[in-house]
């Protein structure tokens, strides 16, 4: 067992665009569980858009990380010293402890113990984890999905984007993705399989766009991205429309004076548009029967997904500040050990 | 019976406030109910802010009027001549035929029959017509209002408002109005019994204002201004927070580029707030328990409301110009003939 691990501590808070020099790699001493406590060494730890929320000081709602704290993330692990009668030596977890090797927890942040479903465990913070769930709670309770429906989703090609795309072509809907360059849009149309697929980067009216590749409006508006993409779709949303906010990954290094204001609101009375949001932990006690129907939709090919792995807890800010510039795509996962499932 | 009648047509497509010249009075030849149509003589026609969306060019949405057609109003009539098994003369009856003396129908426009309930018959196209039908239906299908609430509503003075702000007191929520003067928040906090009446052309910082005012957050924001309202109020919306999407006042006199656009929309996924608008004829199955539930509070004292009288159909597009305004509040109607019930 080794006796130290590295984290990844906030160095200083973020302004626009997030720099190597805004993060440090701290080398600490393992702990030693108390009673009730375990501790896990990990396997991945996420690289999520979201986090970018609580790297800035003078947001409104959610306070920002304190300077030297770890970085958030979700994480696959594997239960190296248990004094908690729930968890056994060896057991493969999934947690959220953040942009570190090592996780100690008394049960916090534990979100789900991983089953053999045979499929590669880093599946339980992609696809079964939180992105997905929010794809799948997004879609299902916000949207209120049903078959023959056109939805739009936009950044089409992310983890939540695509797997939300997916589950509605599952759910039998009309689905239009947005993404950026022609590599992301080719990978929705001839892979998974998106009636539409719309590259953002390559019209000079991207509205009029939307709007012919969907004659028939739009019932369910997937946003990802933020107020823009929503001030653009809002004319054109059907009686009874649903906007689900699932991220607004086009703010998160945005001063809060520069957010594109929605001025499209109109439709909310004329054609009763519905917005909401949603974050995913509300609906904890239903993911059990999610993950079963997201793995059998995983299993029968109906959903796929990308992932890029970058070797060490060191790479975590370098895969995190490539998120956003939008090169790679699918999802980004930095692997601390050795994968035993593939 | 008169062989005449009187209609305000548009003239011409306003831009900014409503003025004289944009009306014009036709007088027509009174027509013969052919089988199957029924004629009422109109005793009030109503003067609605909503009616400015369809008197400009260039909306999204909803087709504007044509030049020389009748401005839309709900009227309180009695039917004179009736080839409709449905109608006998001599009834009163609530319909939507404009600006109008004399409303032709085969059933089209037709909104309820006027039952003796102990109310002024005007109160059908006020408290029981579509303004306080928006109101209930607003808090109570939208909004899905319970006891204990925060419940703020905009343009509070108004007749939406107002009515808005007093079934919510009638729940047994707290509830805080906002207006423009010190006579409305007067009205307000000492005739209506509100908890709390801001007049936001008393302070410098509206927001700070607010926020000191509801120290608990808001439940239910009922919005008939805006999106510079809602914009305002979001940062104070609490977990699962309701925006009730009623009207949008301030934009109806505003070029589709003057519109503020939103821009606090973070609080949809911190706070998982819904914000949603409605148009009553959706609950119209409803709207006798409505109607029965509203007088009930409106015999009791529960719900009051002001109304401001004109004599004289020329008298609509000045009562038209006076709401935008502001100087006045309260049901605006012009009235036709003596009202038999008062």
């Amino acid at each position: 067992m080794n006796k130290t691990y590295r984290r990844v501590a906030l160095a200083s808070y973020l302004d626009g665009l997030p720099r190597a020099e805004d993060f440090e790699i701290v080398e600490e001493t393992a702990p030693e569980p108390a009673e009730g406590e375990f501790l896990v060494r990990n396997v991945y730890a996420s690289i999520d858009p979201g986090t970018r929320s609580r790297l800035s000081q003078g947001q409104s709602y959610i306070p920002p990380l304190k300077l030297g704290e770890t970085v958030g993330a979700f994480n696959i692990g594997r239960v190296e010293a248990s004094r908690n009668d729930k968890f056994q030596d060896g057991d493969l977890v999934a947690c959220a402890f953040g942009w570190t090797e090592l996780g100690l927890s008394n049960g916090k942040g534990f979100m789900s113990k991983i089953i053999d479903n045979g499929l590669p465990i880093s599946a339980w913070i992609g696809v079964l984890g939180v992105p997905g769930l929010t794809s799948y709670f997004g879609l299902k309770r916000v949207g209120e999905i049903s078959a023959g429906k056109t939805v739009i989703v936009t950044s089409a090609a992310g983890m939540v984007g695509a797997t939300a795309a997916q589950i509605a072509k599952a759910l039998d809907c009309r689905v239009i993705g947005i993404a950026g360059g022609p590599v992301k849009c080719a990978w929705l149309k001839d892979e998974l399989g998106l009636d539409a697929a719309i590259d953002y980067k390559a019209t000079d009216d991207l509205a009029a766009l939307i709007k012919r590749t969907c004659p028939d409006g739009v019932d369910i508006l997937f946003d990802n991205v933020g107020n823009a993409s929503v001030d653009m779709i809002l004319p054109l949303m059907n009686l009874n429309g649903r906007i689900v906010i699932s991220g607004q990954i086009s703010h998160y290094n945005q001063r809060e004076g520069d957010i594109h204001g929605i001025r499209n609101t109109r439709a909310f009375i004329t054609h009763r548009v519905r917005m909401q949001g949603l974050v995913v932990f509300d609906d904890i006690r239903d993911f059990p029967e999610a993950q079963a129907e997201l793995a059998g939709w995983l299993l029968n090919g109906q959903i796929k997904y990308r992932e890029k792995i970058y070797d060490g807890i060191e790479q975590a800010p370098q895969a995190f500040r490539e998120i956003f510039e939008g090169k790679d795509f699918g999802r980004h996962l930095v692997r601390l050990l050795p994968d035993p499932s593939v």
